[in-house]
């Protein structure tokens, strides 16, 4: 061992005990025949005091930053204690000194006000590992691996390793595919989720399954995707969606109580995909507060059950609102004290192309009573002020109105919400808001080819009254207009997303586990009995075996953590991320192969 | 939940209790009126009885082997206990019964004997996962997986995940490659090993990291080796190798202790990799029993420091032993008594391809004091007795002699031994016995290419005494016939491998973690300095800024659960392993893909 201790352990407890430490220096400081070193390393920093003597020989042996140095000597009490660090009342009177390692200067500091950007750190990420603000991530990351193992393992689940080398089976998202030398022309392809596998292990009788696993999925990278990403996958036996939600909001409370100790009392609050959508105009709603959305008209083929208000905007010859498909609002607490300045901003927010609306239309509801708005010339006081009412606005508020086709208003003031929030500072950092979203429609229609896709994917389960009309009714489109009225549109599925502050955090099923069920399933997404045999066949025969009921769920762990650590990108989450190219600029990968490797792999690379 | 027990659960305790189990049909049996069905999860089996009223029932709904059943009843008292299970004191008295799943006859029987080979299984691997053996096996494994991580955990090891896709710098093993869509021409691969990251993360400061992690090698599969596997990767700073070989002991006793609750009191044996070679003839020797290797005979130019026995066997006229460049002899204890037939079928065995050796010559030490054996003819019974006594027989052993080229007879006397123990019983599956391996050869010599290579890794040390003979000798090898006399050939790593029972569980080295080493490193292996640079710039970047002296292990997870569970082969051991072709026989991966696929990677397959 180079050390007798670690930087972070010594206390008041060891004064005058000879001790040797090793790590990196942070600082140093010189004041006359005097120089101070702060000796760095993962569990804290100690300061070292080098005398007259030693100095002599620092002048020989000259010290920069991040050297690696070794130090002996003995611990003394400081005269001029640091109290905001645990080693702060202790010094180290060095007797002896090694040069372990020499540093270049850093291309950027290590500190947590970094100079370096975006681009430096990674290429440098071995020194951008380095900033204590980096490691608290992987050190948070770390705990709630381990919270949520320990947690896992207490319920009885069970770790089971699942391969990485496995079979394309397009659907969904892109594969990453791995040429095979020893069967050339022929392909693996790196798993985009355990599923299949751990369902199988379910019809093994394993009864409770986690990992937590390196995922792999070959998109577009928008911003914060990463083409490796790791699930805490899970998966259990016998159990309906209920046991589901239990087990696991048991987990994620169990890791806000180890990782930062929160107690997490509240009843965690459910709401139906459709709720959501209509309240919040988005399928993982930040609940930290409320503005939910007004639908003041909508078209009748949506939200069969839900009622608007369009009585309250008819008929007032306002023609922005009678052609729009869609009006929505949503009331802003305080917002009648906007200016004209800030709502001339919301505008332009609200037409930026992300957005995508022509304009936007508000009610003030002031102080004293009154009601001005800029769609007076429309409607009267009387209509504003029920209009303001029925969207929620107390006197003060601002109530802000947008219209257009049903999907694109619903996403745009769900993102105009969501900025409001924001910028009335209701999405707090520190608090913690969970809500399960449950009964997704098991299907999304897929406009191009005329056909189903599953919403979750091809193994979730129907709402158990519903397998019937998945069975009885055949899945094909015939008019594609009204595709709405499919019975298929309606059929719910047994599925749930657990929603931390707007974000989705887990989602899962309960899963098909009827052989009938599951072939019908794969015939209404369009593939053919010889497809779903080719790619599925294992589990359709899996299923002829005595397959038990059986549903799971999977978190994003990377985006777990980072919302945990109270950061919006998962890239400070990873040791070793890739950029929005999917390259790792620290490697310098993807890059070339010898030509030999491509012969042997016999391929050829187009162009 | 289906469930209110699980199938292990149920004791004399819940008598009377109102139950409901559900799980597997394991047997059924009628006996008039009643039928007694056993009922299996992963948890144990519970003994249902359907009386009269129910059989009605059960005509109807036919039950089978492997169903699904939800049984609901009472918990009574057997009158036939039976004690070999912990459920064997109660029965449930059946009074509802629901089939949740039916499954047709498996392939094979569910049970510990199956009449299922191995292609049959592995194409059915979820029904082989049933059985008892493979379920153990699994457990086997999540066991010193939990183990190690605690241990680790406690020490205050943090598991940091590592990328998959990273770059090819084939060295070594094949690389698996993944072609990138969006760098189309460019390839990641898939790691070996996590090596350079966790090298990285301690110049990162990180001290000391683990991770239970995949791996991946594209070699011709020999039997038992598979692409992907499973390492316990380990790594720590600011260690000499003694402070590793105490922590990872540590690591292995406190497995031993978790999962075979066997406390591992002996102290570790040592041994150079020069002495295991020398007495057993691998660098991996099996020391639950002697018979350690006589060299009678041996070149010049090996083992300088030992001395052989050639003055026993020389000038005897005898000119196999006269012409070969090795003769080698151990003593089989209790030999004297083999039949001829049982030798003649031992000269075989060393005379099969396998071992490739010419022939076999024996001396008997026989109990009543006289030697004879099959070379009567040129050595007198005092010489006979003398080669005996050399190689360490005792009256009613055999010594058996193996002559030829160095190497070739020192691994077929390996091979002898190790038979000859196995033949003999002394290779108990319950015996275990731990030995590291010290002072490997830092290269080894590639006859094609006229140069040296890494025998462990290039990031391997040399020992410290000897960096200098590395940094100041050419490495060129300018007289191809006597390269063991460059100096290179001397140089012993800082490496160390563990060893059970035979079997190389664990490997490490403390690394390089200067620069100017490492690129003579890279140099001494035949790459240029832009080779190094484009392969390896990252890692001799990194080694500029602050490099803390640093070492670690990694332990062959998948060997290590196969030798703790009693098993030769690993596959036992992986949920879904391949076969020897590198096939996932149950997916039937590798497969052809979608041209589509190949079009977006811009690949064409060759012939």
């Amino acid at each position: 061992m180079f050390r007798t201790h670690t930087c972070g352990e010594l206390r008041i407890d060891h004064k005058d005990n000879q001790v040797t430490l090793a790590g990196w220096v942070q600082t140093i400081r010189k004041f006359g025949a005097i120089t101070f070193v702060d000796l760095r390393d993962r569990y804290g920093i100690t300061q070292l005091v080098f005398n007259e003597i030693l100095n002599t020989q620092l002048d020989d042996q000259p010290l920069g930053r991040e050297f690696v140095l070794q130090a002996s000597g003995k611990v003394l009490e400081r005269t001029n204690k640091n109290q905001t660090i645990p080693t702060g009342e202790i010094e180290i009177e060095v007797t002896g000194f090694k040069i372990l390692n020499k540093s270049a200067t850093p291309p950027f500091t290590i500190q947590d006000d970094t100079d370096g950007g975006d681009d430096l750190r990674m290429k440098f990420r071995y020194l951008d590992l380095r900033r204590n603000a980096v490691k608290r991530n992987l050190e948070l990351r770390y705990a709630v691996n381990r919270s949520a193992r320990n947690y896992l393992h207490e319920n009885a689940f069970m770790d089971i390793e699942t391969p990485f080398l496995i079979k394309s089976t397009p659907e969904g998202a892109r594969d990453f595919v791995v040429p095979s030398r020893m069967n050339t022309g022929q392909f693996y392809a790196l798993p985009q989720s355990p599923q299949t596998f751990k369902q199988l292990l379910m019809v093994s009788g394993y009864d409770r399954y986690y990992q937590i696993v390196k995922c792999f999925r070959d998109e577009d990278l928008r911003a914060d995707r990463q083409p490796e990403f790791t699930q805490i996958d899970c998966e259990m036996s016998f159990v309906e969606q209920e046991d589901i939600l239990k087990m696991f909001e048991e987990l994620i409370k169990r890791i806000f109580k180890d990782v930062k100790n929160i107690d997490y009392t509240d009843i965690i609050e459910r709401m139906t995909w459709e709720d959501a959508m209509w309240q919040y105009g988005n399928d993982k709603p930040d609940i930290r507060f409320g503005m939910s959305i007004c639908t003041l008209k909508k078209p009748a083929t949506v939200f069969y059950d839900k009622a608007d208000h369009a009585a309250l905007i008819n008929d007032a010859g306002f023609v922005v609102f009678d052609s729009a498909e869609s009006v929505m609002a949503i009331a802003v607490p305080g917002g009648a004290a906007f200016t004209r300045k800030q709502l001339d901003e919301l505008t332009e927010w609200v037409k930026r192309p992300q957005i995508g609306m022509k304009g936007l239309a508000y009610i003030r509801a002031n102080e004293d009573g009154s009601y001005k708005s800029s769609i007076d010339k429309f409607y009267s006081e009387e209509r504003l002020k029920a209009i303001a009412e029925a969207s929620g606005a107390q006197k003060g508020d601002i109530t802000l109105i947008l219209a257009g086709a049903e999907e694109r208003t619903r996403k745009a003031m769900s993102e105009l919400r969501l900025e409001m929030g924001k910028q009335l500072g209701l999405r707090k950092e520190h608090e913690f808001k969970l809500l399960w979203v449950l009964d997704f429609p098991l299907f999304e229609y897929a406009e191009e080819e005329n056909r189903w896709v599953a919403r979750h994917h091809p193994f979730t389960s129907p709402k158990p009254s519903q397998i019937q009309t998945m069975i009885v009714n055949d899945p094909v489109i015939h008019d594609a207009a009204n595709y709405l009225s499919h019975p298929y549109a309606q059929i719910k599925a047994n599925a749930y997303d657990m929603v931390l502050n707007g974000n989705e955090i887990g989602g899962g099923s309960i899963r098909i586990y009827q052989r009938e069920l599951q072939e019908k399933m794969f015939a209404a997404l369009g593939m053919s009995q010889d497809e779903a045999l080719h790619k599925f066949g294992f589990l359709l025969g899996a299923f002829e075996y005595g397959a038990p009921p059986h549903g799971g769920i999977a978190f994003g762990f990377d985006r777990l953590c980072s919302i945990l650590g109270g950061s919006e990108s998962i890239r400070d989450f990873i040791a070793f991320p890739k950029n929005n190219s999917g390259r790792d600029v620290m490697l310098d990968a993807p890059s070339t192969i010898d030509n030999s490797q491509l012969d042997e792999l016999a391929l050829i690379i187009k162009g």
